[in-house]
């Protein structure tokens, strides 16, 4: 599983196509992958304020997250719940999100992510359960 | 405060608007509020699936649970953290999600949200802290 | 499954043994279950504060939470995860718990905790993940 | 503020005293301490099982969570939520902590805490907030 494979598999989703999710890096062994998320006008929390939405940062980490479990699946997963704490605002052309795998269960699999902006200042953290496919 | 406030003041946030929210009802003495969210493509898991990726049910969930506490501050607030449980597939044209402020305290103020799909199912669960303004 | 049987479940954990829980109404058909633990000095959150630490409410809520799904599943099941918001101090003579099933899917049940102190405050709210034994 | 310190400062709390808390290590530049819980049968989930139950390991990560923050603080502080993740059992004679500071904002901070038991196992990971104190 490469970081080519990960990106076509992002075309399954529409949301996720909407993101324009970049995949920058990809450690199998480690099971851990790193994406980018470009700023867009529609993922603005105001005008012009050049800080992303909450809405949209939730939505990366969630899906950072479950590809960093994919690595281990190979199978795309179902998140079972997610917590994320908005630590500063994200402000600027991007944000990049990496994953880390703590654990796959039998069944869970639970998975830190770091939210780091444009200027180097993490964030955002998440971490989620997601479904093991059995 | 009522629904048509809430309505414009949702204008503020380009992201809010890419989402389409329409306020259903408000409740300012229970701190209640209602919203729908339209079913899209941009917003499906799956091309064609008619099911909601948790993307957007988890911003939707952190937009409605944030009017619930603006109901009690009448001023935008940060979110702190939130937490977003799936628990069945969100399919069809809508969801509905209802936010009930639990708690406004000094600093900290926290709502639970449901989120109900188009057949009258639970499918998702939030539960977010926001920040009080001093 | 009534209130004794559970009353006598609990004698199986030497720790929930320890937290003197009483088991003070069962609801099977709404999966809802109401749990009592009376303050003593091992709980306090500081010396003569007749304050509960946060340790033990978590406990609590796990626990209650916990034997809200053995309303359904009829067997004890593994804590997943749990998030738990402090709203208030917790103070009195003792703290009620009532935890309400949200959902018991086919491999997770999610649960909806309140605590509730001997002044009727709510005080505390959880949120848990179980695995439903297969 | 040193290990010392710390240590003395455990005995505030009647429940933290009941858990018989060791801290191992500090490091206030990198704002992360260590601690370790023994096991003794009032913390066993079931008879005899040198397993610990879930509530103490909650009551701990919300422990050195706190005191992670005291570090930049140095004053005690409260927990505003705390999300506990449950991935192995927590078997043996002891289990360890050490919690690392994420953020320290102006009002909110955030820590992770991880549990490693006796075998070297993650079993659980924690992830709190606590009010900074103003």
């Amino acid at each position: 599983m490469d970081a080519q494979t990960i990106q076509e598999m992002l075309k399954r989703s529409p949301f996720i196509e909407f993101l324009k999710l970049e995949v920058l890096a990809v450690d199998v062994d480690r099971q851990e992958i790193r994406m980018r998320m470009p700023m867009r006008p529609e993922l603005e929390r105001g005008h012009a304020s050049n800080m992303f939405h909450g809405g949209p940062i939730a939505s990366f980490i969630d899906t950072v997250g479950d590809y960093a479990v994919v690595l281990a699946t190979d199978k795309p997963v179902p998140t079972i719940n997610l917590r994320v704490d908005y630590v500063r605002p994200c402000i600027g052309d991007y944000i990049d999100a990496v994953a880390i795998t703590r654990r796959v269960g039998r069944t869970i699999a639970v998975v830190d992510v770091d939210v780091i902006d444009a200027n180097g200042k993490l964030c955002a953290v998440g971490r989620g359960s997601y479904g093991v496919p059995q």
